[in-house]
């Protein structure tokens, strides 16, 4: 870790993160140090660390075989220390990091693709907004069912993947959605072996969701951008793959639409929030 | 507001900080501006604003009154906007500020009064440690009985101004301590007339405790400095203003004791972590 550290905080729909450049590969991101710059008190404060590097010096094979079409890497970190293969909010603020910063070519900069660990992510800006495409959504064949607090009774379920496991449960209204109490975990009935982030979702209008999440590891976040396309999926049903829809999440809202190749597209804002310095009294204590 | 704000983020035992050195007194905080600033996910993130400025230029008389044996005035905000008369841990985040820019003569360095709402506040510097002369402690007539989540049974309480008001509940074991939930406020019955903050504590030793808090208006919290102050005179009893004590808290450790005067001396760490510049397009959207 340099003596000198500057970082940037952003956020996408409020779910937050670290923006960590380190375009020569020089930094290597322990867990320990992850956390220490996700801790909102003793920290700087986010879900995740987003580290810019170019994806030529990638340690991971599969990355690095990304170069000849994504010239940076998104490697993203969780809160708890894990590594993780994507997140659809993240991809945003790091879209709006390398505009920032001047590290796309403008006559490029409204088309770009980023490597990450689930692969080449293609990520476009119109002005005010960054678009990213996700992959397709596979619907599994298990229907959970789920109770929490503040809800009366049990819900069936859809479950799929995103390729990371969600559960979506559609509720009746926005009160019931109000009265949910996500302090605690929703239990899940079976649950999925890997664990799953838990949507529930309410519908206000032909092509408009109100949607909370329980995210797997972090408890209720503010929004989760693999989850805000698993709820329109399950939402729109036989008409998935046409028209475009918003979903309002307690962080903003997200417009979500499929491309010809029938891949969910997200977009949404990405806000960096203030460049920071770490101390050196803090970087000596988390060396 | 300047359209360029460099400020820090700090933390006492991990009740956090936004310190916005303002030393000419040109910026008027709104509470709209505090609530950004301290949003944990869309801001900095913050217990808590602490104002830098010239004693001599507030606006509030009481504190300009100050201005002989106080350099400079700690301009506290809560993270929801609203003002408060003092924070004892705020008080070495602000000492550690001052000490680190220079802005307390080296000659003087070990020993500042600063001013505040509640009046000039001494605070000391031991090299690692910043202390700070809070006030005397006021017993109530008041024994609320208090209940919490995790809880068995109702336990009696005392009440007591520091100035702020505070119940203190003694439990039989840390296991108690920890089986404790306080994702929701405790019930206390009756409540004091203007609210109160609730501390739960167990006797680790002659002279060492272990505290759990929770705030009016912000819920648990990692610490609290005049809490740790009450745990200490309720635990001390008879023998409250003789001895030293040792109080952990989940964001770390402070030593109480009594001055000459019958003075609660607070001593604990004051650490900054990060120097932050927050960006144009931020401070567009908060102005």
């Amino acid at each position: 870790m340099n003596r000198k550290m500057t970082v940037m905080k952003g956020h996408g729909t409020e779910n937050d993160f670290v923006v960590l450049p380190d375009l020569d590969a020089v930094i290597s991101m322990s867990p320990s140090m992850v956390r220490a710059l996700c801790d909102r008190r003793a920290g700087i404060g986010a879900d995740g660390v987003l580290r810019v590097t170019r994806t030529e010096l990638a340690t991971e094979p599969d990355v690095r075989a990304q170069a000849g079409v994504a010239e940076y890497f998104m490697d993203y970190h969780n809160a708890d220390g894990t590594i993780a293969e994507m997140c659809g909010n993240g991809l945003r603020v790091f879209g709006r990091y390398l505009q920032r910063f001047g590290l796309v070519d403008s006559a490029d900069g409204a088309n770009l693709t980023v490597a990450t660990r689930g692969g080449p992510k293609a990520l476009s800006f119109d002005g005010e907004h960054f678009t990213a495409e996700l992959g397709p959504a596979t619907i599994r064949s298990e229907r959970p069912r789920v109770s929490a607090a503040g809800l009366l009774g049990e819900y069936e379920s859809v479950a799929l993947d995103l390729p990371n496991p969600h559960v979506v449960v559609q509720l009746p209204s926005a009160q019931d959605l109000e009265a949910l109490r996500l302090t605690e975990p929703p239990r899940v009935l079976p649950g999925l072996p890997e664990g799953q982030n838990v949507e529930f979702v309410v519908r206000l209008g032909p092509d408009r969701l109100r949607m909370r999440v329980y995210e797997r590891g972090s408890g209720e976040t503010r929004s989760c951008g693999t989850g805000i396309c698993a709820a329109v999926v399950v939402a729109a049903g036989e008409q998935a793959g046409q028209g475009e829809w918003t979903v309002e999440v307690p962080g903003g809202e997200c417009r979500v639409w499929w491309n010809a190749a029938g891949n969910l597209m997200l977009a949404g804002p990405a806000v960096l929030v203030a460049s920071l310095e770490l101390s050196p009294e803090w970087l000596a204590a988390h060396r």
